[in-house]
């Protein structure tokens, strides 16, 4: 039966997208779960298709994956959401029922060595959340169920209010601004007057480009081998945008420089060349961020790493409250997140939306599945 | 004609180890230099082999190297060494005439971004000794001349003071513990009671071993193949030695851990494998050190780089004034470089010298060159 | 009735002091509490009396005096204590049953800003466990009961293991080590070869002693008014040790830095004129912590904050795990908090042990309850 | 007799303002200084009064104030200045003739401990280039003859390129723009999304509150008694401008936080009671920045600093090349320091354009000299 609270009528089960046999999802009624401690009921007004979610669908969740476990039947995968808040766990009085809010993906433990230390995407329990073992940790659409659904369970540590006047797609696209917002942070924080080269114009990439040019890097290059996409990162603060199948983007980028070489590179295509690059890019002392990694194994020049004076970060989701910042940015008009929303498809066609995302069908870059507004 | 200061008589001419042709060392005579502005006259007093000194004889400096030019001959090499002021720039008074000092390669050239930000070992003007474009940058025995002679112009930014009770021969490994300190620095500064591997142990990961010991870290796990220098790696501080011809190092670690894996590792081997070992050993969120490459190319698992949030710093030298704080842990007695000291030669036998260390003759760890105590 | 678990026997009360009118401890009956969620009952085997225990039990919690609240009668004080885990809470694996703990004073909220960051001793949600507002931060004997008393549920986050070999008492102080670790962390954490001036030898000046002796500062100088405390500072690591009332202690700090000043200065006197001292001993570009205040506002010369580029940072506890770094350090014999410790009395002479602490009576520093070991 | 190059005739001699007695300017000739190794000559185009130019003709440059040397006649004060670069010393490449450039104050001495580690604005040889001590520290208008003149050497570390379209008088508030850059970096580097109090609207606040703007920090606040730069702050960035003498700023700040007070505070008013005003207004555990004093010693809570783990950073000057990020903003359109710019004098009214500024004469607030567009 349902209850009515503040105007919400949250109804007993819900309709849900969950696996079946690796590569199936099946669409079906769940019901509709009750928040804890610290813990809100979002109803989700739309989720937009990340490539990680791909691999879920295709592989389980990564914590059955790694643990060799069997795949996990009526696991609700899907984590770039957002929605209103329609119920409140106990004590949460941080949110209030209606307000709207984007979700990022990791909850932490909040009792591990790297969750005390503040790195909750870090966190040593992570997947934690199964049978016997509940340590508290949550990631949302990995490892406890997510988004393509009507209604799901969040921490409010992982909630960030959407600013007044940004509409359901677009605020589903507050986490990837939220990885690129830490890859920035990570690679420094302040980099106002520093030079960036962002390999790969998919959507972390693109908004990398976005979140830098908010925060005033200059110049700004992207290299993609498509140039549509690398026409979107020049509309979202490229200064420069190289393809490297007509131009040779090491030796550019050092010109650019006027030899040594740019300040910091962060990678977002996944190609196998793309650290060596970073390597051959980057000029002594800098900065390379990988928020994106080849599915085989890499082979670069770590002399050159050593000899020159590079570090190289590793980032996982969305660390150091970034998706709180990046909506701080797109709440102030600085960055344009909708630019990468190509289609919307309603909840019923989320194998579609899938597939537009996973093909690029008809140039797709952010793919969403509008619930509320599609 | 000789000057006489301070009673410190400084001839004319010295002798010196030049390079003649690729792989050869000549035994000459050369004027003494004068020191300029910020620079003192050392007179050397002994001075150890490493083995990027055989890279320089071999191929010639590295600036040369990089920029294809001819092989320098006449050019001094030798890198670690210790001597006495004898004398001193004009405006300099940071130092005094007599006194005992160690001598870091890297002297910042002052005026580029990095040395601006304080990263004078990733300095951009590396090399601008040349000809007409002198920057002040100097690497001793790289760029600059070194210390296989009887004396050495250095920058004062270059000098650490030798504590009492410091003998020359042991005095020479400061550097080598400084760039120990360097990378522990990079990896944490303050690792009381966290957990570290080091990868190699040659010279720079015994002097980890020994410098993460005095600074606290727990446990320290030491992997090398030679069981002597595991020996001498536990006399050092290791916790645990393995070898990984008799052990799985990697399972060992994340045993030793309970699981997650370590907090740190320093890879100081060089080994082509030894990358991919540092990912699988370190924890969610831990961190990486590079101080030693491979010649080749190396391959790992970048995935694991991003997934588990690593990160990886490659050092060059002995940056953050890591070797003035080497000083003052061997002046307290907390570390103990000369367990690392297997051989001594005087100056007119460096080329044995040289092969000793090479060939790890007689189980030489560092050998050294006692100019005066020898 | 009790249960019996692991051999250990847990009654269903205990004895316990708490809170009667201001100024007032009475010595009573109450429930042994059950551990919750992340949390653990501990046996308290010891602790120490603190000086804020005086303020607790003059004013009542600290949440209460700043909200204006009732006194609050029945509160157990006591903060530094440490004991044997005798029950786990529901997913508790990280500690066994039978395992000895010293515990910090501070689990944050878990879900504020600064916990998210992992300031947690600096949470937003201090205090907020009274009433309806349940945010899961614990202080422990400040914001909820402590331990003079027989046993306390505590966070796992607070808990660190005692090493093997150290007594009940000396590991009462581990948490008082712990706030000298987060001092000398936030001041540079790697201090090796730095000069340090500690102003106040009480029992966290005279801790920071050891602590910076330990982790490689020098030269290390204590300045009390006080001779024996500066005799026990020397015996704890002081290179110098100045009497205020003998000696001009910043003019001889600038004396023995040869000019600028020392490098770090810790505050832990609490006297109206330290900051001004500290301003004056400090060199240009160099930092102050603040881990003592006056009961009275305090005037001092910001221009030279100013001018001279100082950085000054007020601590709160113990934060970034600085206790399981004290730990590590005691366990492996580099600390040596048992010096600090004079006097021990039995559970139910708590009020004299405190008249010992306040009044340093017999030279008191750290007068110690030892429940099982007295 | 004067040398022709690139196109640049530079005089044998030029104008210049010397000080006299205290208090007095004289309009003199002085010899145009060579540029020497690592330095060149700027043609000054334009240069801004600050208010600590008016410290300089009362008192004397500082280290003689401190040393209590004689009153300096015949020095060039002035700091806040740009110009085209029309010499360039011995291997300089860095510049070419004909650039535009902004002068930031200070150039380390490149030898001290602080320097070192890139804080060049806390040099420790400060003031050290008078008679025998040349450490090569230069801090124009300060130590080293300023910007109240034709023509000025300046070291290549203090400058930076005027972007284009930026016209002379904007130019010279670039440093000005700096200290404000350097004030956020050392709150928080990345401060988008986080809460700032600005105290006091001269020229570093507001710039504060036009960088701040620019790099996302929100909610901005000022505060200061003068409604006609609380409107400026308004068209700079802030979202809220309160008078003081209107508004309780602490109460109504911490209603805007929702209860616990701001992120950061940059105080920039040097008013007695902003400091105590700041520890009440910031959050537990968040951070104050100093960029302005009292010239009176000043009275705080300091208990609240501790209690609160409150950092506070004192800065001097424009660290961490925050002068090169403020044009790199400037270049960007992201700031716009034209709007403090009210007033342009010729060279040869340089006491009536310090009277203006002293005086705020008819809304005074930055105060240009404009020697070649005036």
């Amino acid at each position: 039966m349902a209850e009515q609270t503040d105007g919400f009528r949250v109804p007993d089960s819900m309709r849900a997208w969950v696996l079946g046999d690796p590569h199936e999802l099946v669409f079906t009624e769940k019901p509709v779960p009750a928040p804890g401690h610290a813990e809100v009921l979002v109803r989700i007004d739309a989720i937009a298709v990340c490539a990680t979610d791909l691999e879920v669908i295709a592989h389980g969740p990564p914590a059955l994956i790694e643990g060799g476990l069997p795949f996990n039947k009526n696991f609700i995968p899907g984590h770039e959401y957002m929605g209103t808040i329609v119920r409140l766990g106990p004590d949460v009085d941080e949110f209030a029922i209606g307000e709207r809010v984007a979700v990022e993906i990791h909850a932490g433990c909040g009792r591990c060595k790297r969750c005390r230390a503040g790195m909750y995407t870090a966190c040593h329990n992570y997947g934690m959340n199964y049978g016997d073992r509940d340590k508290g940790h949550r990631a949302n659409g990995y490892t406890t169920d997510g988004g393509f659904a009507e209604y799901a369970v969040n921490n409010v540590n992982t909630l960030v209010r959407v600013p007044d006047g940004v509409d359901d797609a677009e605020a589903t696209l507050i986490v990837t601004a939220g990885t690129a917002v830490y890859g920035l942070d990570v690679l420094g924080g302040l980099i106002a007057g520093e030079s960036l080269v962002v390999t790969g114009g998919g959507p972390i990439g693109l908004m990398a480009i976005n979140v830098a040019k908010a925060l005033g890097a200059a110049p700004i290059v992207l290299s993609d081998i498509e140039d549509n996409r690398l026409e979107i990162g020049r509309r979202l603060g490229a200064d420069i945008a190289l393809n490297p199948r007509a131009v040779n983007v090491v030796e550019r980028v050092r010109e650019i420089s006027g030899g040594p070489g740019c300040d910091y590179v962060m990678e977002c295509s996944g190609a196998p060349s793309a650290l060596s690059d970073a390597m051959s890019m980057v000029s002594r002392g800098g900065r390379v961020c990988l928020a994106a990694f080849a599915s085989q194994p890499v082979t670069f020049d770590a002399a050159r790493l050593v000899m020159e004076n590079i570090y190289l970060f590793g980032i996982r989701g969305e660390g150091r409250s970034a998706v709180r910042r990046a909506a701080a940015l797109l709440g102030q008009g600085r960055i344009a997140p909708s630019l990468l929303h190509t289609h919307t498809f309603p909840l019923d066609e989320v194998p579609t939306a899938i597939r537009y995302a996973r093909e690029k069908i008809d140039g797709a870059i952010k793919v969403v599945v509008g619930i509320r507004e599609a």
